[in-house]
């Protein structure tokens, strides 16, 4: 044994680290905020409003999304439905293991089947927080920030949501935020807002 | 907008929340410790005891291993060659992510494959460190905690870790720690003092 090994003072911790003591470390309880809606309605953006606003009040969290999920853990899957059920199911699982770790995760994808949505609801139990991001079709297609929708309508993207493929509005979410009125600082302050009021996120001192 | 939403102060932060933010803000660097070894030797043992040990000193840390991936994420895959290559794949692939999330993560696999072990080396770049929790094979039979090894010697267990299926040991671990003849005190106590030498971990105060 090296004299740096008997220089770190181990302290025993007689247990695994549950969830209930990260969140306590952390200082806030964990959740998903989950947020659904159509391409270009704002998630990502919105996500990383909230998730940027939490960090500057010191709370721990993770925005997963199309850049690191995608390219990553679900580079395997298309677009086939048994792979978009298995992307949705993937993720749900991922956000309960961060959860899990006492972080507050943020997932933005469309998510548009009901049915998908309500599986990732299964996984995490009483943490998922359904956000809508609620945009007029025309606003988004106005906006196509990827120029997908573009392409949708060339007939280059088959089975794209809100052209080729339906987006199944949540009928419980827990908060539906309409991206077309709302400016991106009200959405988040609202996201916020509510983390407080469900006790997840100390109210700012 | 009700006042609640008022009240809520947002502080914006103009991106999204980096790897490096998150790693100020935890006080120490993130790092994927990948404990490798035949069932038996200790993995899960030994990553819950580094991983306890770091929250006493205040590190955020999560456990991936069997309990939260095997009835989870990877409840999808078996045992049949490609699924265990899936299977490493997946836990390398959210191992990454939690490293993003500024995380000290910490896998409890059998992993006994070199190429398995490699692609998630790949996957997590510097990140990765390879710990290879080393006992005899006699000495994990005769703890053999799940009765595993008797299953698998009565022929029950198919392609077992030791007994019909290879385990092809690490040539390049970061650490290598033989729990026949370390304690878990002090085996614990090398993982701490290998982050601080590494600067992942700031040393005790």
């Amino acid at each position: 044994m090296s004299d740096s090994v008997k220089a770190t003072n181990i302290v025993w911790h007689h247990s695994q680290v549950t969830r209930a003591e990260q969140e306590k470390q952390h200082g806030h309880k964990s959740a998903v905020l989950w947020f659904t809606g159509l391409s270009g309605a704002g998630k990502s953006t919105l996500a990383n409003a909230v998730a940027g606003a939490l960090y500057e009040r010191g709370a721990h969290t993770y925005v997963l999304d199309g850049d690191n999920i995608r390219h990553g853990l679900n580079k395997d899957l298309g677009f086939t439905q048994e792979d978009r059920v298995e992307n949705i199911r993937r993720i749900g699982e991922v956000a309960k293991l961060f959860t899990d770790a006492g972080v507050l995760t943020l997932t933005a994808f469309i998510s548009p089947y009901r049915e998908d949505r309500d599986k990732a609801r299964e996984i995490n139990g009483d943490s998922f927080i359904e956000v809508y991001v609620k945009c007029d079709l025309d606003v988004c297609e106005e906006r196509d920030p990827k120029g997908l929708y573009k392409k949708a309508r060339a007939g280059e993207i088959p089975n794209f949501t809100g052209i080729s493929a339906p987006y199944e509005e949540p009928e419980n979410a827990e908060l539906v935020i309409n991206t077309s009125h709302e400016s991106l600082e009200d959405s988040a302050a609202r996201v916020l807002a509510y983390l407080e009021e469900r006790g997840i996120l100390q109210p700012a001192s």
